[in-house]
């Protein structure tokens, strides 16, 4: 049997255009929740009541617990039923961030997080997890195959043919690696702000030393969560007389008000890839998940 | 260093009640959501950044997904920190109703989430969790100490006390043996209605035959969730000339609207353990949670 991809009603488009790029039949998880908000899932299986050894399953963690609930559910089930071998693919990957405990006693979530998914699956691939202290993903999800993509390359891309000589500015120091490569590939002018939070919605920023007067800028970040960081630095660079401030990150995750903070904040286009499905998709993933998703599959 | 009772900010009296009658110290895990639903979990360490050997994790599974996912991050992270045995006590547990798969390739979650506490915790006690077609909650979680204990006693005596000479009516088949065993305490009359569910929400259901005319009815189920069984039973229950009709469950779940549904089936008193906060709630479950926690307790 070949390997089938499995996805979530919520998630369907993106799934089937990677099913579609690496050939795959697709079918969807049907999904039940209870009044008391508990899941009833069922996968697709043959006539025999078997699903194929090999599954990739589809999804972004993205607002994660019940997310994560669902893959142990799904993944465990799904062995029961004949799967040998199976595949996340997570465009956004949660709890990368708490690599640490910043005071004693914290829970290091990436690591619990990540033994978890190596525990359910035998190989996940996902696109910028935000590491900070640590480099590769596998560091995070000990298997053989932990395979981190990034968006940065097709958001520079896309912003190279939107605007003649654009000034990507990245909002942290955080991002300063992230944000030279993918400069890089088209020769593009950069620089980083730098960063101080204080809570999760508080920030300050101050402007990297590049000159802004007149330029076409776009704040490039991987992740836009509650839109903070990004509607403040915005609002330093008009005032400092940018002629328009654009949005490119990889995962449009804009918790509550934040895409309206940004907005109201001058910002003029906001660009995503569809890691997250979300109004400002500008770029599919598929091409570059089916690059890596390919030679996994036998 | 003596054990130590874990609980969370939105249970503190209940566990605190729990604490006191086994004599041990209580301390509340600080719990941060950021925006993007994500938690921050911090653990009460000492000092010298431990926890003690022996941890009690205090935890109902009301609304499961997100506290599942706590429980993962708090027991892996308690495990790195010192404890070498934490016994999870959760009144209400999750996931116990789906214990065959009604259709091909549907998710077994009791079996899933069984396996999923067996391998966080080393003992596990629970109330009245809603077990069919296996009988003992050890089948479920293989653990040496998975202990569940009925709170149907208590909720008899409560009934006992109220009324002069009640009678105890199950809302469905399922329910008979509980519900014979709690009228047997106190020898009350009793009967079970047959029921047939057409969804999540929608219910038949035929009275038993016994003379309801006049009688103090009490509806005893484990758990009250969409309500709508009780209230079709209640509403018959009174047709049929029942003086009053009480309602009297284990776990308060009560979902949506739940509990105006129930009283406007013309339900005088709704009783409930505190398995499950609620201002129902009518008995404290400390003292028989306690009774079995404390052998395990070394």
């Amino acid at each position: 049997m070949p390997a089938l991809l499995l996805h979530f009603d919520d998630e369907s488009a993106a799934a089937r255009r990677l099913a579609q790029a690496c050939q795959l039949v697709s079918a969807c998880v049907e999904a039940h929740r209870f009044p008391d908000d508990e899941l009833r899932l069922r996968l697709p299986v043959d006539a025999q009541g078997k699903l194929p050894e090999q599954l990739v399953v589809y999804r972004s963690l993205d607002r994660p617990n019940d997310k994560l609930i669902e893959l142990m559910l799904v993944a465990r089930q799904a062995r029961e039923l004949g799967a040998r071998r199976i595949i996340l693919v997570a465009p956004y990957l949660a709890y990368m961030r708490q690599d640490i405990a910043f005071h004693p006693g914290e829970v290091v979530s990436q690591k619990v997080v990540g033994r978890f998914l190596a525990e359910l699956f035998d190989a996940v691939i996902t696109v910028d997890p935000h590491l900070h202290r640590i480099s590769t993903l596998d560091e995070a999800i000990a298997l053989p195959h932990a395979i981190s993509l990034s968006g940065a390359p097709m958001l520079a891309e896309l912003i190279a043919r939107h605007h003649d000589r654009p000034l990507l500015i990245g909002p942290d120091a955080e991002s300063a690696q992230w944000i030279e490569a993918a400069a890089r590939v088209h020769g593009l002018d950069h620089g980083v702000c730098t960063k101080e939070r204080r809570g999760d919605k508080q920030v300050e920023i101050t402007l990297p030393v590049v000159p802004v007067q007149g330029r076409a800028v776009v704040l490039l970040d991987d992740v836009a969560s509650s839109g903070r960081t990004l509607a403040v630095a915005a609002r330093l660079l008009l005032d400092a007389g940018a002629s328009s401030v654009d949005v490119a990150v990889t995962h449009a995750l804009f918790a509550g008000d934040a895409l309206a903070v940004i907005q109201s904040a001058g910002v003029r286009h906001v660009w995503s890839t569809d890691c997250i499905a979300h109004p400002s998709n500008a770029i599919e993933m598929a091409p570059a998940l089916a690059q890596s998703l390919q030679p996994l599959l036998s």
